[in-house]
C-alpha cells in the first residue's frame, strides 16, 4: 500500500504530475530543451520574485549548495547553523579546502540577527550561508531581519538555503538581496528528487569568476555561461523527466496563485500547531515555527516508531525527530500539494492510534 | 510529433520504463529504499561482471567522472582522450587542482595500449582514465589490450569511462581489473538522464580515503560508506524515480539476457557500418568502430542539418557531427533498446530522403 508522505522530503506528489515524468525523451540540444528550460526559468523567476539568472543542476540540493560556497568564497565563509542542513554547509566548505567558520544555535533556535553583525562586523568573511528553513528541527529563520544586516555589508555574498521551504511560503530574491537562492524539486515545489534550483546574482557570478578551483559539475560560472552562451542549456545531459514535470508543475503553482499556495501552507502549519500544543509541545518556539514542517516535541513519551508503524497501516507516513532528536520529537510536514484535508485526516489518525480524544 | 532517437544518449527510452518514472514516492531513510538500492546494485553487478560495490549518483556519468579522478589522484592523473569527453576528464581534474597530463589521440583514433605503457613507464602517475567509448567520434578503445597494460601497474587506479558503452557491450570489470567503471542512465541502459553509475574496488576506496580535498557531493569515499553503514541509502536525496525505471529496466535486460542484448548490439552496428560504407565512408578505422554508434564521414556533402530536418518530419532524429566534426560527419546511434526492425527503417528513410538506391 502507498503510504501518503507527511516527511520533509520526498512529498507527497500529485498524479498528474508523476504522470509528466514518463514523458518521450527528447535531444538535449535540441530547440525544444532549450525552451523546456526557458520557459522553466521564466516561470520560477516568478515564484523567487526576482529578475535574476537561474540555473538547474541534475543533483540534489546539496549539489548547488557546495557549487554555491565553493565557487563565491576567496576570504572566508560565515556558516550559520541552526541543524543538521547548516553544520553540512560547513562540511562542504572544509571539505573543498574553503575557509570557513561555522556559528551553530543550539536545536530550535534561530541565527539571530545579531549573530550574524557581530560575525560580519570583523571584516573576516566575504561570503555568508543561512539555512532559511531546517528540516532536523523545524526552524524557520527570520529571514526578513537577517538581509537588514547583510544589506550593510554589500560586497559580502549572501546565500540562503531554500530547499524546503521555497514554493511554500514568500521568498522575496530581489528585496531581500539574495545572491544565491537554492532549493530543491522534492520538497515544496512538489516534485520527486533529482533536481536542484538556484538564483543567482550578477556579482555572484562576476565574484564566482575570480575564484579559482571551482570544480566543474557544480561550476556555477559554467552552468551560468551555458545557460548565456547555449540558449538556455545544460553542460552536462540534464534530467529531462523532472523539467518535463517542474514545467507542468509550475503552470499548477501560478494557476494557484502564490499567495493562495502561502495561505494554504500556512493554514496547514497553524492547524497542525494548534494541535500540537494541545496534545504535545511544539519544539521550537512558535514564533520561529516552520511554516512546511511541524517538529512536535514528544512530551508524553510515546514510542515515535511505533506511531508510524501504526500510521503505515493506514496509509500514512511522518517522520522520527532526526539525529539526536530521534524519539524525542517527531515531524509532520505539509508542504507542497498536501491540503488542509489530508493534515486533518492525518492528525485524527493519530489522535485514534494513541487514544487522543 | 515524437522523434524516435538515434542519438547518442538522451535514447529512445521504451513506453513500460518510461511508465516506472511515475511510481508514487517512498522515503528515502526507508526500508524499501534500501531493499531498491539493494537490488539495482546485484543487478548491476551482473550487468559489469564485477563483485565490487556499486555507487549511484544523482548526476549525470560526469559527475561520478570529476568525482573519480578527484577522490583517487594523489600524485598525478594520466588522463587518455580520443575526443571532446576524454578532454574534459583532463578539464575536471585541473578544475579540481588535481595534477593531471593530457594524452590525445587524433580525432578518430584510439588510445594505444603502447601510449598508456609510455606514460606509465615514467612512474609518475598513480591514475590512469580511459574513454571506453568516445561519441564525438564513434570510436571504441581497445580495452582488453589497455587493462593488459595496467595489470603490470597494480598500484594504478584504472578508471573507465563506459557511459555510452555499458549495457550495450560486455565490460567484464573483474577481469579487466578496472577500479572505478562509469556510465549513466541515458545511454545503452535505456533510461532517462539523470543517474550516473559506478562500480569501485576496495582499493579505489583505500586509496581515495589518504586523498584530502575531495568535496562532499562527488566524494567516492561518502557514497561508499553511506551504501555499507546505512544499508544501501544515500547521502542525500536520490532520484527514486529513475531508481524505480532502473531496477525494472534491469530486470528486462537480464531477462533479454545480456549475450543476446551484445549481440543485438553488434548486428545493428554491422548493419549500419555496411550501410555507411556503401553510401558514405566510416570516420574511424572499422576496427575500432564503436557498436554503440556509427560516425559517417560526410563524403557525399550532404547538409547534414537539412538532413535531420527532413529526418524529423519522418519522425526521427540522428545527430550532426560533434564540434569541429560538425557537417563533415554525422552519427547514428544505434543502443539501448533500438531493434534492427528501427536501425533498417531509419536508413530506408535516409535512402530516400537522400535518393540513394
Amino acid at each position: 500500500m502507498h503510504k501518503k508522505l507527511f516527511i520533509p522530503g520526498p512529498i507527497e506528489v500529485r498524479e498528474d504530475v508523476l504522470e509528466k515524468m514518463s514523458a518521450p525523451m527528447i535531444g538535449h540540444r535540441s530547440k525544444d530543451a532549450s525552451k523546456l528550460q526557458k520557459d522553466i526559468s521564466d516561470k520560477l523567476r516568478k515564484v523567487f520574485y526576482t529578475e535574476n539568472e537561474i540555473l538547474l543542476s541534475t543533483s540534489s540540493g546539496s549539489g548547488l549548495m557546495e557549487g554555491a560556497v565553493r565557487c563565491c568564497t576567496k576570504k572566508k565563509a560565515a556558516v550559520f547553523s541552526i541543524g543538521s542542513f547548516g553544520d553540512r554547509w560547513h562540511e562542504m566548505a572544509v571539505s573543498n579546502g574553503v575557509e570557513a567558520d561555522l556559528f551553530k544555535s543550539e536545536p530550535g533556535n534561530i541565527t539571530t540577527p545579531q549573530m550574524v553583525e557581530e560575525a560580519l562586523s570583523t571584516g573576516e568573511y566575504d561570503l555568508v550561508t543561512i539555512t532559511h528553513n531546517e528540516t532536523s528541527t523545524g526552524v524557520m529563520n527570520p529571514i526578513e531581519e537577517i538581509s537588514k544586516v547583510m544589506k550593510k555589508y554589500p560586497d559580502i555574498i549572501f546565500c540562503v538555503d531554500t530547499v524546503s521551504s521555497a514554493g511554500g511560503t514568500k521568498i522575496e530574491v530581489d528585496r531581500l538581496d539574495i545572491d544565491i537562492c537554492i532549493t530543491s524539486s522534492q520538497k515544496a515545489l512538489g516534485l520527486p528528487p533529482g533536481l536542484a534550483i538556484c538564483t543567482i546574482s550578477d556579482r555572484a557570478v562576476e565574484k564566482a569568476r575570480t575564484v579559482k578551483n571551482r570544480g566543474l559539475y557544480f561550476d556555477l560560472v559554467q552552468l551560468y555561461d551555458t545557460v548565456k552562451k547555449k540558449d538556455y542549456q545544460y553542460p552536462s545531459t540534464p534530467n529531462l523527466s523532472l523539467m518535463f514535470a517542474l514545467d507542468y508543475q509550475l503552470d499548477r503553482i501560478l494557476d494557484e496563485g502564490l499567495d493562495n499556495r502561502f495561505a494554504r501552507h500556512q493554514e496547514m502549519a497553524s492547524y497542525t500547531r494548534e494541535w500540537a500544543k494541545k496534545n504535545f509541545e511544539l519544539f521550537p518556539e512558535e514564533e520561529h515555527a516552520s511554516v512546511t514542517l511541524t517538529t512536535v516535541k514528544n512530551t508524553r513519551g510515546i514510542s515515535v516508531k511505533d506511531l508510524n508503524t501504526e500510521l503505515g497501516k493506514r496509509g500514512y507516513a511522518i517522520s522520527n525527530g532526526y539525529g539526536s532528536l530521534k524519539e524525542k520529537t517527531f515531524r509532520i510536514a505539509h508542504m507542497a500539494d498536501l491540503t488542509m484535508g489530508d493534515v486533518k485526516d492525518l492528525l485524527s489518525s493519530i489522535d485514534d492510534i494513541l487514544s487522543i480524544s
